[in-house]
């Protein structure tokens, strides 16, 4: 029976114990020691969160695999030590969470709520009814297991919805794109438009100056991704002059997002405390026991990692 | 060839008369005479709003039918004077319309958006992600065209849907309920209720004091249907006492609704305009020519009114 090292911060265990005992106990690893201290040369797996604090994963010689607790795997792809195959979450209910905020968010956006629930001053606004979903284009960057399954919802929506990702993708009822001329193909016609790209290299500052005066004027941004897509001054600036009209930012460069930070008191953005999409424990759970129980029959682990691309 | 009289206000006729005319050249009826004025005695079909002023129908008398402008009947279906077919308006539009302002507002509310859209102040609160659609009940009040396409969209949320209507109805994916009691079943689970009801005498205060009083802590209600439907005193004092949580109300007794109603001010309520759902014109037109076309080849009308039942 192997042996599971839980690295991650002593709250995540009082939340993840109980639950992974069961989805174990389901895969028929009911005697696998889970633990959150081991010797290093004992442990197969590692169930891991960056915030752990374990960098250097040169002592665990008879590490089969590394199965992260979060789909961002920024933190540790790079990671010289790491030799072995590294799993990121694909968790049923991080999607469906992700899906209920961005297909919620764009709604907000598209039918202007903004404006009823801040002005509920007596004057009744009649003619105001937004134009259709059919009628307005959308686009997802990035076309990941999140990317993707928001823009299939978006699409069942009726919004005109288009997606980017690097390498070309096709999802039925989606209009997509790819490459650099690609991303500004679809930022060129994009009014409410969605990032959902790993964080990388490559993706760093994917919203800058030029790009975002592409897009059409009163444009929304909702960036439920990873802070670093964005280059925060140009957005700034851009919200400032008012050729992007709203943003609505559940990650940052740092979280929590300073209190002090002109995010909080832009008029023309709202700040959510990273909770556009969660892990939630019990579905987390069962995808790594089903990884641990692969690794013990030999079968190919799921979700892995390219090292190369960096997600 | 027939004689169709336009009886609606005239900036409606500024916006009908165009698309109108092109929707019954596209069903072969080019050289249908399309007016605002006629002699009663040569009129074969009346497209109809009852914001018109005409209320009299006896002299009609070869009309063929009687094409409803809008989806609620209840100000032309109990007139005496109205012994032809009566069809109310059935616009793909304004079903898109209304599934993308019900999805927006249950999103909203499942979400807890305010919180945010109002809480800019600084502080990061983190671990308030709300539970996932799936382990969150909504109900829908009302499963007619709208109300049904209302209710799968938020099934295909992963809500756990349930639906009511007068007489059984079956829709995959939603729990459906029926009759009296089948209307208390359903509250006391809908932590968020949509009203889609027609307007008759027997929905006037669907929503009172004792069916109120069964809907969980907090519950949130929205009414895009009819402003009847809720008994507004028992509504406000439900709000008042904190019972239910937030109501988002589209439609009221009066409309406008008057600068002074206590919705307006009241911190648990959202008013909005009568935006929920507009009959767009060119798709409208399309239908109603549709049924003209109909008439005059001797095929049934679609969507007629039932008189009895009165919707």
């Amino acid at each position: 029976m192997p042996t599971i090292l839980f690295a991650a911060k002593s709250e995540r265990w009082d939340t993840y114990e109980a639950p992974l005992r069961t989805a174990l106990s389901e895969v028929g690893l009911a005697h696998a020691t889970l633990t959150t201290e081991a010797a290093p040369d004992t442990v197969d797996y590692i169930v891991y969160a960056p915030t752990s604090g374990l960098t250097d994963f040169t002592p665990y010689t008879r590490l089969k695999a590394v199965l992260n607790l979060w789909a961002g795997v920024e933190d540790v792809v790079g990671n010289p030590t790491l030799t072995v195959p590294l799993a990121r979450m694909v968790d049923a209910g991080l999607t469906e969470g992700m899906v209920e905020w961005v297909t919620g968010h764009v709604l907000r956006h598209h039918l202007g709520m903004d404006r009823h629930i801040h002005g509920q001053d007596g004057i009744w606004r009649a003619g105001s009814a937004p134009p259709l979903a059919r009628d307005r284009t959308v686009a997802m960057l990035g076309l990941g297991e999140l990317g993707s399954a928001c823009a299939r919802m978006l699409a069942q929506l009726n919004f005109r919805t288009l997606g980017w990702s690097r390498s070309p993708k096709e999802i039925a009822g989606i209009e997509t794109h790819h490459g650099a001329d690609g991303l500004d193909t679809v930022l060129r016609q994009a009014e409410i438009v969605t990032l959902l790209l790993p964080d990388t290299p490559a993706t760093e500052n994917t919203l800058d100056a030029r790009r975002l005066a592409l897009m059409p004027e009163g444009a929304v941004i909702l960036n439920p991704g990873r802070g670093p897509l964005i280059d925060d001054d140009a957005l700034l600036a851009a919200l400032d002059n008012g050729h992007i009209g709203h943003a609505t930012l559940d990650t940052f460069r740092t979280e929590p997002l300073p209190p002090d930070h002109p995010y909080w008191a832009h008029p023309r953005v709202t700040v959510t405390p990273h909770i556009a999409s969660e892990t939630r424990a019990a579905s987390a759970s069962r995808a790594i026991a089903e990884n641990i129980r692969r690794g013990e029959a030999g079968e190919p682990f799921l979700h892995l990692v390219d090292r190369d691309r960096g997600y």
